[in-house]
């Protein structure tokens, strides 16, 4: 009876796959290719007690009492600073800091979406982004992606005939598929967000685990040099190359929206932990991020090519995968008709698990897919994963 | 042009007037009566350095890895013992750890209310509960509250002839009112809320900061006692008796709303800073809770009963009060025809802010009053304040 008062927008929800792999994955002997978690190993641990130890010396009550509502100012100092060294240009106010990048994709949503309003995703596109897209009663569209990201002249196809409001996108070494969108493309993007006047959501997590010597130009700064300011809304977070526990990651707003998604960001909780902030911009004024970056950046780079070649060399006839330039995920195919889901329960038997590709699909799933992560497992344990994988295979 | 992009839920929404008041209120010389601000110098130093040791030594990876959307299990089953020690018998599953009673509400309010559905609110109510009604586009409605808490005979006139989804009350040491809602009143309202069928969101924020010998059985028992378990959601925070920024509240879950309010919570933000999160275990793991707590209120008490001593000597024929049995204000009003807003610009130039009335209301505001907030100053200037408030008079 009293079910009936859940509202309208949580019916669909379902507990997400990903919590039941994660159960799955706990599992003792089970090595895990399914979450998104950065290795624990690579915690600079040292780093985190200075800055714990710099915080309850020199910043309890920052710590402990009531900030404001857009962020610790001494953090969004150094958050503007690091964004500077990503070729983004924005002053500590039109900085809002999140509790990490999940956060800022529902207050942007929030503050954007109404019901119905047309929102564009890649396909496939981060799962927990659909999740939120569908919490709004978004009315989610999708556009293919090939080796060079998002097929922008796909989108350009829709645009002619649909009233877009937003276009939700990773454009660099994205989830689940690890491409990197083309610069021209980018280029493109941001020509149509303002000939077609609508808004780039660029989520940014793994911009920074990049296996390459190539730079890749944000959507932000591209926008900036067309004209197109506004258009782009960035955002990015430490959960990947800092600590995903502190729940810290950040926004930047263009003018005309900062002060409104403030005022939502303090209706949802006031303000983020004031803890994790001064912990965040502690760990920041100690100068060892570039080195935790590199370092991070080194080990995934091993881990991936080491999975690639395993998989390769046994699994090489049956999926075939793009090499990841970056991040955390290879993204791969069976060769033929197959039904990854359904394949789970026979890969957990052998005691590995990963994500069936079908849940980053808002429509139209390639049921062939599935997402490896090769962040938190050995070498070893990758070799193991993949002969696992072999021996499960029909 | 782009603003066009901004959701129909925010257009109305407004910066509050809490902000504005808080830029004010760190003007130097400055007395402030505003914010309801845990003093400083309350918070518990040494404990919190003790937890800091315990997790960075004990919890290491606890506080840094990403957790579950549920919470920090060791801290769930502390909240479940806290929650027994109010009357609430709730087992870990049915504890939802929040980022803070802010985000409880919210949660809450997304889980539960479609636009359009009715709420009913105190008149006066916590202003930023407004915030995320507004929010969620719900149909507000208020009910008038008197000393002993919300007039529940006028809550039932409404129920005959509107269909409720929801009623929203702080029933003990209300914000901003102050007063205790009467055991006969809320064995009535959950009476109500069987016979109507709605849900009782309750918020216990300050119920611990208890001046008198009473205690006050909450709405959650209540409900148990009367068969009409799963009617109350019961909320609370450490924000007021700990440290407000950790950011960590919780919510008491019927079993019929649980699992959806779990997935809004990760659609949301993943989870709660886990750092924030394994502090507020490894603290009351300390045994240190229950002293803090009896210092708080000895301070608070003695805080409060000088600001009211002062209030009726200088100010006694001009305002009239109930005197706080607990938490953190005094609600004042005008014995005449008065308008609090107005004076704000007047008491500042004296030095003193507080906050007007009318911000606590959702219609029908009576500008003839005032919330005043005993927290942080000290008795000397308290006794400023006062002086400084008298001054301003016209």
């Amino acid at each position: 009876m009293l079910q009936q008062h859940l509202a309208k927008r949580v019916e669909a929800l379902k507990p997400s796959a990903i919590r039941e792999l994660l159960k799955h994955s706990k599992m003792p002997g089970v090595i895990s290719l399914g979450g998104g978690i950065p290795s624990p190993e690579l915690f600079d641990r040292t780093g985190l007690e200075m800055a714990t130890d710099k915080v309850m010396k020199g910043h309890f009550l920052d710590a402990f009492q009531y900030g404001l509502s857009e962020g610790f100012p001494p953090l969004r100092e150094a958050i503007s600073e690091l964004c500077r060294g990503r070729g983004i240009t924005a002053g500590i106010d039109n900085i809002l800091v999140t509790s990490g990048s999940q956060q800022s994709l529902d207050l942007l949503v929030r503050t954007l979406v109404n019901p119905g309003d047309k929102v564009v995703v890649e396909r496939p596109t981060y799962l927990a982004a659909l999740q939120v897209l569908q919490l709004s009663q978004a009315d989610i569209r999708s556009v293919g992606t090939d080796k060079d990201g998002m097929i922008v002249d796909e989108l350009e196809i829709l645009l002619q005939s649909q009233s877009v409001k937003m276009v939700y996108i990773v454009p660099t070494f994205g989830n689940p598929g690890g491409v990197v969108l083309s610069d021209a493309r980018r280029r493109k993007l941001v020509e149509l967000a303002k000939q077609y006047n609508f808004v780039i959501i660029e989520d940014d997590p793994y911009g920074e685990i990049n296996f390459t010597d190539q730079t890749f130009k944000t959507l932000y700064q591209h926008a900036a040099e067309a004209g197109a300011d506004g258009h782009v809304i960035y955002t990015s977070t430490f959960s990947k190359i800092l600590a995903p526990g502190l729940r810290v990651g950040w926004v930047v707003l263009p003018d005309w929206i900062r002060q409104k998604a403030a005022i939502v960001k303090q209706a949802t909780d006031l303000h983020t932990s004031a803890q994790s902030q001064a912990m965040a911009a502690s760990y920041l004024s100690l100068n060892r991020l570039a080195d935790q970056i590199g370092m991070i950046r080194e080990a995934y780079r091993d881990k991936c090519h080491f999975l690639a070649e395993q998989m390769n060399r046994e699994l090489g006839e049956h999926i075939t995968f793009h090499m990841p330039q970056g991040g955390m995920f290879l993204w791969a195919t069976f060769r033929y008709d197959f039904d990854t889901t359904a394949w789970l329960s026979r890969t957990l038997e052998e005691g590995v698990v990963y994500v069936p590709g079908e849940f980053f699909y808002s429509d139209n799933a390639d049921k062939r897919t599935l997402r490896l992560s090769y962040a938190t497992p050995t070498r070893s344990e990758l070799e193991q994963a993949v002969a696992r994988l072999k021996k499960a295979l029909p």
